[in-house]
């Protein structure tokens, strides 16, 4: 039996004698710890054994190997908070640039991906080593377009020029892609996900959006992904050059324990590809980035489209990257922009010492 | 074996050859299922069997059962999320008004009690239903004084005078009060105690501080309150008259899990006592209650002791109520004064059905 029990005690409470006071309603203390446990873990319970974050050897066979982060077996608890903090996995690169490409998006996608190119390499040409994408960047974003745009990820080459663009971006430029996300085509489903680059071009991780994004707040913003789209079913957290990297799609920011659990397993950076609108952008963007970056203590990093006033879905934009105390580092308004600013990962672990 | 066990695969990307790309370090599924069902549970999960919020009649005897808000043991989803929505309990009492008392603390407990007892019943004069005072409002905040002033809220009477007074007021006047909290005395232990009273006097929940504060920026704000206190190892979530009410203390509201366990368990209402200070207070007291609003939906109020420049430890003010759209519906300075404001749980149905 998984399940939380409630226990409940009545109690009266009379002046001059003492008094049964366990009246909460409230957790039983192993399930608290079992709770906190789970999301937070001690350290102690980070063995190689259940966290296998690098694959065996057995499971490799002569594909060649992906650079990824080695990751300690036992690591360190370096705060002393009684319910636990998240574990140090040192990063390969503590410092390097990110660069969040705020994209126009037009109906041609041959011109669209043409463009993210070239935002990419002028990126890289700066010196960036992490480059982040908007939600459905190759695509106007509606339930109309989906279906059009979408590409066979797993088919690859000539069916889904999008992900080959960034492949052979991400190995020419030696740099890291989070490829925002595209509609993607598996079967008879659709999906919104996410490709993660690696140095040489190698997709690394693969994220389809979770949390589909069914908003109806009358009179101001209805959309229904679930219309055409498919939901994801497992959040993704990859390893980098540039550290563990947590994957969510814009709606998936409103999910706390998204958040949480990547923050257990070591995240050092979220990345959220989100196109929030006039409406939720004004009302939570910011606020979101900030919880999720000051509750898990990590670096949030979101990139939108550029706002586009004459499309169905008016973005929001305001890409932005967030620091390990939910301060915001960088933002910008709507227009097309790329923003370039440093990743610091040694502050995660000043934060978490501090608080 | 109930930790969750991470699957990872390594892949290449070949452009022009369909590829594995199930190389996500991720959950797997049912662990997913079981973390998101453990904390925003579906609710046909919810059965009178395991969530007995009310006791039984058989644990009742004869002691009179204080007023609780009936809780149904079946409960309807009102959103169609695919990650299930926290549970909807009908309050009692959809709008009322509640203050918060933002207290001056003096080094005098006599005084602290007896102006405390005076801004109560200025609420409730005013139509205040439910009074929030701050943490450690009978006491100074500091390590020297928490074993001084500390009470024997069990034994009651004389050796509780604070929460005799609560008592007291909150059954002549008829109202809920969340006492803030006191410095309590336990055996040999202390603890940082809230006590929540009923319309009849009766003592309803008793949260003992989880996280204690212990931080160390240094130049900054050093304070270690495990120096004297002894941490709590139980959530608190109780029924009044005015909604079902999660209570956490001052830095209890780090912690997303725990505000989350309150909103699986159909909370309408948080409160959070605390006493932030002039480093935290600026980096992070808004934007925590913003966030356990917006995430969890539903009601935040904290209260903070008002500012004395000369005391030790510096409180922030800043005693805020937000709405479950993480707005922030009244907030104040730092000085001393009662904000009075109205609170309306139907609003809670709508924002989650918005969203």
């Amino acid at each position: 039996m998984s399940r939380v029990r409630f226990n409940t005690n009545d109690s009266t409470y009379v002046d001059d004698t003492s008094s049964d006071i366990d009246s909460n309603v409230q957790l039983d203390h192993e399930s608290l710890e079992r709770r906190y446990g789970d999301i937070n873990p001690n350290l102690d319970e980070y063995s190689g054994e259940e966290v296998e974050v690098n694959p065996g050897e057995e499971d490799l066979e002569d594909t060649p190997i992906s650079p990824v982060t080695e990751v300690p077996t036992e690591t360190t608890n370096s705060t002393e908070q009684n319910c636990g903090s998240p574990p140090h996995i040192p990063p390969t690169r503590e410092k390097f640039k990110i660069a969040l490409c705020q994209l126009s998006v037009a109906t041609d996608k041959e011109r669209n991906i043409a463009h993210a190119q070239q935002a990419i390499e002028d990126a890289a040409d700066k010196g960036a080593q992490l480059i982040l994408l908007p939600e459905i960047w190759n695509s106007p974003y509606s339930n109309d377009s989906f279906p059009v745009y979408a590409e066979d990820i797993d088919a690859g080459g000539d069916a889904s020029p999008s992900t080959r663009m960034l492949s052979e971006v991400s190995r020419s430029r030696k740099i890291t892609i989070i490829g925002g996300s595209i509609p993607e085509r598996s079967g008879d489903k659709l999906y919104n996900s996410c490709c993660v680059f690696g140095t040489d071009g190698k997709l690394l991780a693969k994220h389809r959006k979770i949390h589909l994004f069914d908003i109806d707040i009358p009179g101001k913003m209805t959309f229904k992904e679930s219309r055409t789209l498919t939901a994801g079913e497992r959040p993704t957290i990859v390893d980098t050059e540039v550290g563990r990297i947590g994957i969510g799609i814009c709606y998936d920011i409103r999910f706390q324990e998204l958040a949480a659990i990547y923050a257990a397993r070591g995240a050092h950076l979220l990345c959220y590809p989100g196109a929030f609108n006039m409406t939720t952008g004004p009302l939570h963007w910011e606020l979101l980035q900030r919880a999720r970056a000051a509750d898990c203590q990590l670096y949030v990093a979101t990139c939108s489209p550029a706002r586009d006033g004459g499309s169905s879905y008016v973005a929001w934009g305001h890409s932005t990257l967030v620091g390990p105390f939910g301060e915001v580092l960088v933002t910008t308004e709507h227009e097309e922009t790329t923003l370039i600013a440093e990743i610091d990962y040694s502050v995660i672990e000043q934060r978490r010492a501090y608080l």
